[in-house]
């Protein structure tokens, strides 16, 4: 297969955008990228999307975006994995050009969640758990969460406050990214007051819903003008797992993230410690917690143990959530891993003004669909 | 690229199964086409379904097939493109092997609407239009069907009565497949009697909704066994139009058709007259005299007078819906295109009991997403 290289990027803020329909959400994004890329034609298109079909009565986000950005007749579908459907479409436009399916293909990931009833977002969030097994006996999805985070505080011994740093660290990176939906940062003492949603977790340890769309243009890397930064796909991978958390036997380990990094760090050649920068899946802090672990940064039961000694902000040993993360940049669900992809070309590029890891070769997006059931991980790599 | 062959095909009813859940349903097919394709693991899993989230309330069923069919950790997502989601699904997974990335992939259609509320079906049916400029109109699916047959009526000097073979046909040839709906014949008198829907749309013109599933396994070419069929991909191509009808310049012609197929051709190597079978998309009666003639069978206005010589019979120049079409074997909407597959594969076979086409060499499968938004089309071919 062919290398490929990633050459125009472009986002939306993520906010209540109530005054931007699906189409034109999708549509900035993706032209803001086409631009930047100065391409032509575009050959394929990927849109990923969670919950249109609940949120906005609409499918076939395929058809919509070709038409809406001026490419009628390309071949275009929806990609959906619930909250990975981001990066599962990125993955599609990575195949489509390493294949030689397609020179030119786009990635776009796009939500709208906040001019609907909350009732009906909560419910189509459900979605990604399990119709029969979960939400059949009265769970939601941060219902769901919240067993979790509770099991691994009685497994490991900590307490609610150990998961602040998470939070603190994704508000600090997030007030310098124009894009992010909270550009604030946050006290550990605001964390520790912070609203109870579903004990143990806070409105602190969650991540916001939002509007938004990121999107990316793909090519082969021999298409790419030499005085470009040539930015890569060097491992792109996904596993699926159950999608009852009961149905496995480490409802702690996600043994799929454990399985997608590890074939991803095999494609690129690299071990974990070669990442310079990790845009993690901080749905809740729990889930920054266990991606920490299951990726190989942290040993079991150590991941609020890193966060503490300052591991993960933008000087230590492996940043994350440099533009904010899930928690502060926001979760438009369906465009979360389009969001974490672009801020790592921006990472790459040094764009990222404000949080810039200095000279980062090899970053990872790693998105995380249901509570670990549909995991993406790529690690892009700099290579000029 | 390399060369795809289709190795194995598993089928259920389509029908009101109240008795089997979305995973039942999906796995029943997926294991069969497993079982008779006689592989090991499943390297990729492609999951057409239109409306889960809506019907379902279950999201990302790439986990969830991957799970239930013993493939846990498997690479797998839902492909969603309206009605055309099940062939969409076939097109990735014919793109995953043709790539080199997957040696084998899984494509399966499911959809289950039977025990929804008919209200939320017809709103979910309706996000395959435009929410934005028709749905909010009042428009649903079959009205906007109604619309185009009525222009189309009134632009050609056809009345209702002439659409009556679509249906005929379609239903005769049900009589002999035990996966249709409805396995029966039904007479001219009985079309001209049937209930007005949404006029000049009747019950006969419009196909029934169901639960069901169809899969296919496909491999390398080279990987089959020499005494087997050797079913190959010989064209796959897929297109997009404006999703809202009324921003085509020719609202009676299904441009995105007339794109796939004359793509599809050109891979193939072959014309219009090289189609020994052709299982179309006739969701409505419309929707067959329109694809007949987007696809080079009929000239414009010209569908029903291809019907009525009987040209579009088993035994005719162009045979259509050889298992009872959307029409009698059912429209479970995502996974339809996968139906049509399965059964140009078991036309190439020979085993379409009943309803054989002699000898064919070419069979062309063609599924159309929205009222022609997003069209899938595959000409399949027997080597041996």
């Amino acid at each position: 297969m062919r290398e490929v290289a990633v050459v125009g990027i472009g986002q939306t803020r993520v906010y209540e955008h109530w005054d931007k329909s699906l189409r034109e959400l999708a549509g900035e994004a993706a032209l803001e990228a086409k631009a930047e890329a100065q391409v032509a034609n575009i050959e394929s298109i990927y849109v990923g999307n969670m919950m249109s079909g609940v949120a906005n009565q609409q499918g076939q986000l395929g058809a919509m975006v070709a038409d809406w950005i001026g490419e009628r007749f390309t071949d275009s579908v929806k990609i959906e994995s619930a909250c990975s459907s981001g990066s599962a479409a990125f993955r599609m436009a990575y195949l489509a050009v390493a294949s030689g399916q397609s020179d030119i293909a786009l990635a776009v990931g796009v939500e709208k969640m906040t001019d609907s009833p909350s009732s009906e977002i909560t419910g189509a969030l459900a979605t990604a758990a399990d119709a029969d097994w979960e939400v059949d006996h009265g769970l939601s999805f941060v219902a769901l969460n919240a067993l979790i985070m509770k099991r691994y505080m009685h497994e490991y011994g900590w307490q609610g406050i150990d998961f602040a740093e998470f939070a603190i660290n994704a508000h600090a990176n997030a007030v310098h990214n124009p894009f992010a939906r909270f550009q604030k940062a946050i006290s550990e003492e605001q964390f520790i007051k912070s609203t109870m949603i579903c004990d143990p977790i806070n409105l602190m340890d969650a991540s916001p819903i939002g509007d938004g769309a990121a999107a990316a243009i793909l090519v082969p890397v021999e298409m790419l003008a030499p005085n470009l930064p040539r930015i890569v796909v060097a491992g792109s991978s996904a596993a699926t797992d159950t999608i009852s958390v009961h149905d496995r036997k480490q409802p702690l380990w996600l043994s799929a993230a454990e399985k997608s990094s590890k074939s991803a760090y095999a494609q690129a050649g690299i071990g974990t410690e070669d990442i310079d920068v990790f845009e993690y899946h901080d749905a809740f802090t729990i889930m920054a917690a266990l991606s920490l672990e299951a990726n190989g940064f942290a040993q079991p039961g150590k991941g609020p143990t890193l966060a503490k000694e300052g591991a993960i902000r933008v000087d230590g040993k492996i940043p994350v959530a440099t533009r904010g993360g899930l928690k502060a940049r926001g979760h438009p669900v369906g465009a979360t891993g389009m969001y974490q992809l672009v801020e790592v070309v921006q990472q790459l590029r040094g764009q990222a003004i404000g949080t810039q890891v200095p000279h980062p070769e090899f970053g990872m997006a790693q998105n995380i669909g249901g509570s670990g059931s549909n995991i993406v991980t790529h690690i892009l790599k700099r290579e000029n």
